[in-house]
């Protein structure tokens, strides 16, 4: 029992200690990683929640891990989407052009509306930093799955 | 002659095949680093600009490197500041409340006009992602540099 106060008495104290009024310290994996829904993604995709969308940041960002071969569905977002290339090799594409390469540090600016995919390419994963702008309560349009087709041009 | 009109028309072709439309590339160190002022920050600091503050990111976007020691002067952002730490060991400081260690994958939201500066620990450097959101055109206000008496505090 003395032990159940301890440890609930420990963790009260380290938020306190974490939050220091103006500075609010989210730690690393402190939210759980959830695996992409096979209806949004193709593949094997991890989310990692990194901040919420509010009238301060005015977009979600999220930490978004694919597997060789995974991939979005097709998508648009009503304000806009930044992503900061982490780590592997991926690729991006736009509806009716080519799809292109990308790799760490590079930033990818995908314009409001744009119907695109992105993802890791069929040989190497990808991770990239992924901020999600709002426009009247939604950051994101879904569309159907890439075909293996599409993904392979 | 001739190399030199083939290699101009091949910049202007990556160019333009690289921004298809609504998808642009900024590729990875396309933009120079630059030092930290050594008005703005004690010790080696590198800043390497992500993306720029418009009517879509509300912020600046850029990555920065402190070396063991580095730290940014006591400043204040008129609408906030994200960072993401992405490599190494830090410190971030409220004034008036303890200093406070932050690692990789660790996300820090930095209320608006709240004084603070963050930087590497003493023993290690520190990467992280900086957003800075507009307020008014500006986002940030600088402040002294910090003591030494008060970053090792």
């Amino acid at each position: 029992m003395r032990k159940l106060i301890s440890a609930a008495s420990f963790l009260v104290l380290s938020t306190v200690l974490a939050r220091a009024q103006g500075i609010e310290i989210t730690r690393n994996a402190s939210a759980p990683s959830t695996v992409g829904d096979n209806k949004l993604f193709s593949g094997h995709a991890v989310v990692d929640p990194l901040f919420p969308a509010n009238a301060f940041t005015h977009g979600t960002g999220g930490l978004v891990t694919f597997a060789p071969g995974a991939r979005t569905a097709w998508h648009t977002h009503p304000a806009g989407q930044m992503l900061i290339v982490t780590s592997g090799k991926g690729w991006v594409q736009q509806e009716g052009s080519q799809r292109q390469e990308i790799n760490p540090g590079d930033v990818v600016w995908i314009q409001p509306g744009v119907n695109h995919w992105h993802g890791a390419t069929d040989k190497s994963g990808m991770s990239h930093i992924a901020i999600s702008y709002m426009k009247d309560g939604k950051n994101v349009e879904w569309g159907r799955l890439v075909t293996g087709e599409e993904y392979a041009k």
